[in-house]
């Protein structure tokens, strides 16, 4: 049985480390790179893609709102022009760096509180992935299973690879619990590998309220700030076999 | 008689307007467009590329230091490491950007105070000339005329377009007088313009100290936030005939 | 009949500048200075508050959300501690700089999306006014009339100077207008000025679905960026006699 | 035996968490607080300020150079006009949210690029501690043991407080040896407190060319960001007694 597994890396922004790319590149097989906006500087972003060469990752772009300090993760009202060029931008300068070390980027990720809004609002969903379409039709879309991004991808013919995480609770809906709740991260590796095999397995999962919610996935993924990021990746490949 | 008439372009900034590029578009030949980091951002990036092509300009990637307060006119120690990668990030969103609305970039202007670092010093050049060849080799680099941008651009077979300033001084090296110096700016149109053909018929210049010195280029630039740019564009346009 | 006219001001920012500040600085009574995060830096703020301090100016900090390509004018999600200690940052750097040249600050008024999330949120509007209050407690508030920020000020013992805006639209529920609609601004500085006078002496505003609106304002706004601010003053002024 | 001992904190922005604030505040006597220019944004500023307060630690401003992505470290030519207003904004704004959390800034210590160009040049010395002086008369200067801040700051009749450093080596000039430099950092907690109680006991510490230089301190600073920080403290802690 395999499977493949994304983190979002480089995040790291100059002297900022954030997450353990060094341990965890070696452990997955697609690799989410920052562009920049909401973390990621272009040392960081070279970096990455090197790595990511050697351990022949498959490269998606890992597309932000304009919000360092936030990390992108707060919800940012952008105009239709605004929210467009701000993903042609990201997504074009990892392109070039992408190729200029010799590999390629296959599929687009947005990141945090656009990936959210994605998820649940067309509008949204289709500026982001025409965005995309205008740069290369040969992109992929990585994004929330059962998603508004799910349905406006495939109606635009986008290859759209459906995500779920191995960290993260989520609810009767199959939507993710909010970072707000305190439940909403899972913390323990065997619990987070359980909830992989599951959805993997039975293409299910069990939500916050304790129910069992379907939800197909292509990818799972791991978030690389988890601090047990490493120990969650091991438990996984150690039931992989 | 033709020559090439550049201007930097695209350096509005959100809810900041600098330069006149509406107006100066028509009258210039090569549209040297800011890359997000001491001025533009996506959204003027774009635009300036439609317009760019529009008026069928030759478009030049216009990177420079990550300073956008000071824009890019702050001398700033960045490691190899650092410049190499803050080159290929901002060249690679343009490229990206431009192909995308059906240009193409054809040469690089770096900008400010890497501009004139480059002029003066040879590693400094030799990593920005390095980094654009890791993007494309069919790259230009614009830089000041005899200067080593020029010599080490030779060295590396890279096409180099020597340019001169209509709106600013030379000193005795041939080099611009700092803008620090209240003399720096030249206001008038018609000087300007005298300067301008002095270069292009007579391969020469007068000095701040007065006299002439040698001057050879293939570009003539106009800076779009001179407050005369467009006096000084028809002026030039109407001794050309 | 005299009364206070505000306007925003020190927004300019590095080598980019917005407004006409040297023109408008006379002809008003009260200047909001930005204080870093939508616009404004160090360096315009000292110069705006040397000069308020010629023209004897009312001084107001004017505080917004940490995003300067969207000029503070983009709703953004903050926590409410990090909303607290953005405001309580801005307002701090503002007043200490302001004592050092020998001038006060007197009221807070919050900027663009921060300013009409106030005016509907009442618990935004408390973050806010909690946040000043933590810094000094004889700091007025200034905010749009008859809103929450209005009711939450004067809940907490807070002085409110309600405000009206000379070139802004009203609808029939005495709101601004959206700046999303071409419709929001007023240009001419003759309707501007009857709005104005229509406000201080009236007690009421045209909305633009054409109904008559109750308004009480202490204070008029002239949004510094407005193209015609400083013909709009002028009629103001000529009609104050 | 008691001497000071200093440190940077509050220098965590966003999401990314840099030093060991936590561990390290019940272990020092001083706390540098950045002030969110090079580090730091209001939520760890106030944050830190009430750690400090917890610890009734001695509170220092720690203004940078605007350059979040180099973290202050690398070289910037600010005009004079640029870097005074820079150092009275980041200091304001620690000074009030100091205020409000109910402590008190007694002291400034520039960071990085500026630290190291302040030891060195008068005139960037006389800007910064000037600047000061506009805030405040009664506020302390830390700095580098006679380098040209000491100099001027007696000049200039400012408190004047002499560091030394734990975890970096010196050179026969009592300079810090740079970054750049692979030994410039002590790692060994067991060799930074031999350092530490030969410059207290002393005044003297070895080179890295291996001779004695004399060397004053009045206060010692342990970098937050060194991963042996909380180990070096523990060791000078178990000498001190």
């Amino acid at each position: 049985m395999t499977f493949d597994i994304n983190c979002d890396m480089g995040e790291s922004y100059g002297n900022y480390t954030i997450g353990n790319d060094d341990e965890i590149m070696p452990l997955v097989t697609s690799c989410n790179v920052a562009c920049g906006f909401h973390g990621g500087d272009p040392l960081h972003i070279e970096k990455t893609l090197i790595s990511a060469k050697k351990y022949q990752l498959k490269i998606g772009a890992h597309p932000g709102y304009p919000d360092l300090n936030g990390f992108g993760r707060r919800a940012m009202q952008l105009s239709e022009d605004e929210l467009r060029t701000c993903i042609k931008y990201q997504v074009s300068a990892l392109i070039g760096m992408a190729k200029s070390v010799g590999v390629e980027v296959s599929y687009v990720k947005p990141h945090g509180a656009l990936y959210n809004k994605m998820a649940d609002d067309e509008i949204t969903s289709r500026i982001v992935i025409c965005a995309i379409l205008e740069l290369d039709t040969n992109l992929g879309i990585m994004g929330l299973s059962a998603s508004k991004t799910q349905s406006v991808a495939e109606e635009l013919g986008v290859n759209f690879i459906a995500e779920a995480f191995a960290d993260r609770r989520y609810d009767n809906h199959g939507r993710l619990v909010s970072r707000q709740d305190p439940r909403s991260i899972i913390h323990d590796p065997v619990q987070a590998a359980a909830q992989v095999f599951s959805i993997i397995r039975k293409n299910e999962v069990k939500s916050i309220e304790g129910n069992k919610v379907k939800l197909r996935a292509e990818s799972i993924c791991i978030h690389g700030d988890h601090k047990n990021a490493v120990a969650i990746l091991k438990e996984i490949r150690k039931e992989m076999g």
